[in-house]
């Protein structure tokens, strides 16, 4: 199979470890990914990024194969039953295509949404539950051409998805530090944003790699030539830390993202209390009514489902309902204030988020939907042990903030953007506050 | 207005001229263009390609901006009233930011299908047709931002669109063979495939505009300075082919759209019997009475309202609605065989189209949506007067197949592209089919 | 050995096959290529062309090698006979690092003044002859680490670069319609140049690669999958096009050569008449005496030394060669004109170029040196069978002109520019006789 | 005048400010930096390093061109005394255009070379004296090309390139933390050398620009939007820390400039003794005499005199100077080993230094030309008041580091790279004392 990508060029899946892919491709639980966008509502702020998980799913499992590769290269110095099998090159392609098969609409939204609602009394699963679900339920076409392959194939790739295997350095490379997911989404999203800064050397890091000094029977880790490689994994830490300070923490993003948790809030509320909804997905009938929904209901959500759900909510007899999804449809987006220094503490932030709900409370809007604060935490670089730096032959396996100049001087530190998410209307009243505030 | 735009970097509308583009960006009409994917589906074939009308109407805007500051470096020479006045390059901008609007789900496809559809008897009309009519209705967010700015502006803009303009040369950058509309689609459209063919060189192209010499009160068409120029006309037009060869005429984006297109016809049936079907937008339920749909019916048309019609229908009572919906939502594609030579002559064609619907007939399929011919043509250059060549200083505008080495090559030369596109299980049968008639 | 390299990004010699890249490196006679630029004084007309033959050596030889690895993954239909072995993938890696070697001063320019020079009675040997005599004569670094490989090697090794080989596909790949050369220069030089339209898709074309059907014990030659790889065959020629028509027969690097041309056959004169002339490179006064320079005089050559040669005759007595040093040091370049339509043809040439010359005499300048036609001429792509292309499973090797739209129009059309060149003081009676002729 | 570059693409000098950069093109003085390159002998270990001043100088000029656009977008709140007129856009472009002129052979090389001859006792002037010299001396063809536009412009070019102006927000686009020799240079040596990490989002950065508050009379100084920004400059910092930690301090360069300085000061000693040297640069033997050489002495000095001269000193009799310039023409670089830790306090490097001359004495080699300490040392991030951050409309001037999450971590940090460089054969030797160190 060859496909053309817009991030790496040319993708084919023709080695004998890679085989599986293009029958996975044919999957139900594949295709829809097509239908979810890796970036939820990013594409209001940034018009190119209607990238898909599907895209994504692609470019990951094409990087894994980059890594494989790699570490065939260098496994030879690796007592045999510490090699990269073909088998467990296998499962590793897989786990890198189908890590993210449980994501439900708009990627992390959805189920950011779930979880602030306290009507669901925090039941709702994560999207690894659902990764889960797909991979082991007997009634998946996922499981099926796993279980075709290998019958523990589901569950070995389960347990690689959630980062254990006995060979540590491949769990790695699908969940850690460095692992395929990132190298993907770097670039994918840096690609379709046109955000020039998420770009890194993956080549340059792919080739450093080497394994970390081990001893007795353990499995080594995974380490990095210093000389060659630190730059890119520097630059690796550093294209995360833009990304997250140009896109991801975006004040549009955020506001729309704001707008859905309400619209979704909303409608669960109403369901709850008996309103019938057209077009309700039925796995958030299930949600309302505290069961949760079966697997085909919930691997029905897609965005489209949800976006199309909410153009029809538009004519719902709730006005708040009805006011939300009209504003999301055309695009009128809340609007953002800033908070720093002092107001960005936690007992602050609190403080006043309770004095922006009682703006909206006093303009008339429900004040859990239409105010607050919004608090959106990264740590770009945390120094573990899932990525060693060799300085040279025969050295010892060092943590990157040891040698590096830049990521000793981020190691551990936290970025912090907080605001004030609100209705446009509010502003004068929301700045009214500040201002008496600060 | 500032925007990071993944083809052009940063794309701003701050001039006094595009001020217009900010208020057009939050009408309704221009937000639904976030809905209607540029290459309908040809995501299906280069995962890519999911970029939107909205960012090409962005790209186009932008580029036009380029247009107008070229221009405005070298009207000088023109008589006063032949220059590009603040007024004429709002209206530019305009026209090339709107001249989509009108477009229906998926692009060209709905139309297409429409059109294919003998039910409509040919009365279903042309996606410049409604960009018309959303430009000029009382009742559109557009045609009052347009209005308010200017009581004429509307028609003005309308003009501009269908390629009218008292000043030539202004008309030929919104509508003519080196237009902003491909200036922007041939480079967007390759950053979201990844098929690098379809870059040229914006920048050379515009710095080598220049007027043809004219005669009279005429204002003068465009030119392009030969020695600087040339090559970056001449690739932009092999650019253009390429992306026929490879994206346009694509086997399976041709055999998706062919899908689309017997699902479109089976449902205007259906509707017509007087059959209920699920999600029917209400535009289609006119097409398929006799009836033209409002403007606001029209317009509530998108991809995701489509599609999600589509993924309801999988439960319609009639089988073959319902198995065409199936295949497309898994990507279970028709297949496709090349006809080559003399096959490819239009007569032969409708005899091979005649057998092949007779193979679905025989195969209890149903042979006008199974099965058939597909045909698809583009003259990747027709030396034309939209653009001519001037080789030096006060030398005569020559047409550029005059002096271009490629281009004499390729002027007038059609490129043909024609497939059997049919059902995966009739493939033996195809096969057999034309074994014997070659 | 890794290497960054600006065009291919990371390179590196580490296979078993690639081992002997880094021996050679060190090698006079390559590191030699270092001081010899890659497009002569292509760098007057487009600054960013400064690059060395050195840097194409190691990126022929690192394309090699992608050829050697695609050619592997096909090969194991072949007879074993006929596959590439490890001992014939590093004669094919050595070759296309070592196929310029011999390349004398500003690459073809010294070659070509030789040449031109009927001093030398047309003994001069191009620079594929001293590439031969650099890999077999006894006394180089190159022969030594080639012979102490395998005492065969230097003539297989000469032999490949000559296009020559039991296996007429590997041949190919170092000399051919689509070699690692071509590969490789077109690529860097728009790299270097900024002149985007020499960019082609070199992954998709060696992805596209496979053997040819053949009968019989004969290995077969190369083909392209047509369905995948056409586009990549013709963009490959469009490319070489249009670096021809933008790059190499820029009208500034022609009339650079030409004065490059006149100063060295002016030093040929003097020499040749008893004149001493400081700095003399001993392969010059070599030539200038009717004999053949030893191979270690020639190797001295570089373009450092006869640059810097250039630049100390510019206080020669003799008043020509003085004047044409001071002119080329200073960049005052001779001027051009374009010579079209029926001044193009021979006859017509042959006839200008002495009413040119007579300009030249007439104004007090040496006839021979100060003015003439320059013709440059091309055929971007002749129809042979070094590469043919195969469109389906088991289907006939056709010529690419065959089935290709553009292909089919470009074959054995012969792109010809013509122009007079001649000192900038001769332009208004130059252009005068231009006027009385047209 | 239009130029194709390959890293700003097209680039033009046609504007009314601008025309004075083709007139200087035609200077002997600028013409002469196409015989400088750009990064010395950074080619010995990026072979793709060959860019020259020349290409650097067109660079600069013509992101002074794009400072002098945006800063006249948003000089209209200015005080008229403070715009940026014609004539002060002029000579900032010629400032930028000019500032390099007085680089002596292989950049910053030649320079260094005489800095750390003790036979010179410091009397060896910086190329920033040259540059003044050349500006503002009767003799010069640039200085004549300024005069003749403006008696005073060699004047106010000459303080321009040193930093003064009467409006400091100009100063700083010449020179300052982010003045167009950094934006150029940054791009140009990451385009050459392959290593991406040296790229930053240049027309971010520039449309980002805005004046600082300011009071009183006193021209503005430059500021960022931050919220626009922050980000480019963020990546402009960091750009330059890779840059230097891949390329400008890599150790193979960095043997190449020991082994020059090594070979210059050898060279130096021997003419001081009187003895001759052929092909020695007139500058060199005033140097070794005690005399200042004159302007035209100096002029004379260029890459390739200077590489070819070292080529003729193979043959001298000394065997020294004959052993260091055989060694550097077949690059037998000298190898290095990084001192870590304690090793690299200043102390401690100099005792290690003394260590290592003693081994190279042992071995019969000179042993300040053989072995010794390498350090080098950059502060990639010191918050000045050259650029501040404006956050919100009418809010403070801040410095960078007070909201940069990065900035704040990386300022007044220094980087420190200590090596020991010594002769390959002394290896075994310095690896003994090492060890015996550690």
């Amino acid at each position: 199979m060859l496909l053309r990508d817009p991030v790496h060029g040319l993708i084919s899946f023709e080695s004998d470890d890679a085989t599986i892919v293009p029958l996975l491709l044919q999957t139900r639980e594949v295709q829809r990914l097509r239908r979810i966008r890796q970036l939820g509502l990013t594409c209001l702020a940034f018009p190119g990024a209607t990238h898909t998980r599907f895209a994504h799913a692609l470019g990951a499992a094409h990087v894994m194969q980059h890594f494989v590769a790699r570490l065939r290269k260098i496994h030879g110095g690796l007592p045999f039953w510490q090699r990269l099998t073909s088998e467990r090159a296998r499962e590793a392609i897989a786990a890198a295509f189908l890590h993210d098969l449980g994501h439900g609409p708009l990627s992390h939204l959805f189920e950011d949404a779930l979880k602030h609602s306290e009507l669901l009394g925090g039941r709702a699963k994560p999207h690894e539950y659902y990764t889960e679900q797909i991979l082991l339920d007997p009634s998946t076409d996922v499981g099926r051409v796993l279980r075709d392959t290998d019958s523990e194939l589901p569950q070995r790739v389960a347990a690689l998805v959630r980062g254990e295997h006995e060979l540590p350095y491949l769990a790695r490379t699908v969940s850690g530090t460095f692992d395929v997911d990132r190298c993907d989404y770097l670039l994918r999203d840096a690609h379709a944003t046109g955000v020039s800064y998420g770009e890194y050397d993956l080549p340059w890091l792919l080739r450093s790699l080497r394994f970390a000094e081990t001893s007795g029977d353990v499995a080594p880790g995974l380490a990095i030539d210093g000389l060659k490689g630190l730059s890119a994994i520097e630059s690796f830490v550093l294209a995360r830390l833009f990304m997250f300070q140009q896109v991801y923490f975006h004040k549009s993003t955020r506001a729309g993202e704001w707008m859905i948790r309400s619209i979704l809030i909303r409608a669960l509320q109403l369901l709850r209390d008996g309103t019938r909804l057209p077009q309700m997905p039925k796995a958030m009938l299930a949600f309302a009514t505290g069961r949760e929904p079966t697997l085909g209901e919930y691997l029905q959500l897609d965005d489209q489902m949800l976006l199309e759900a909410i153009n029809q909510w538009r004519d719902a007899a709730d006005p708040i309902l009805s006011d939300l999804c009209e504003r999301l449809r055309a695009r009128a987006l809340f609007k953002t204030e800033e908070l720093f220094g002092s107001a960005c503490n936690p007992r602050e932030r609190a403080r006043i988020d309770g004095l922006a709900r009682q703006v909206a409370e006093d303009a008339g809007l429900e004040p859990d939907l239409y105010a607050g604060v919004d608090v959106a935490q990264d740590t770009p670089y945390s120094d573990d042990a899932s990525l060693t730096v060799v300085m040279d032959e025969g050295g010892r396996a060092r943590r990157p903030a040891e040698v590096s100049f830049v990521l000793d001087r981020l190691r551990d530190e936290t970025l912090t953007r907080a605001r004030l998410i609100f209705a446009p209307e509010l502003r004068p009243a929301i700045r009214a506050l500040l201002a008496k505030e600060s």
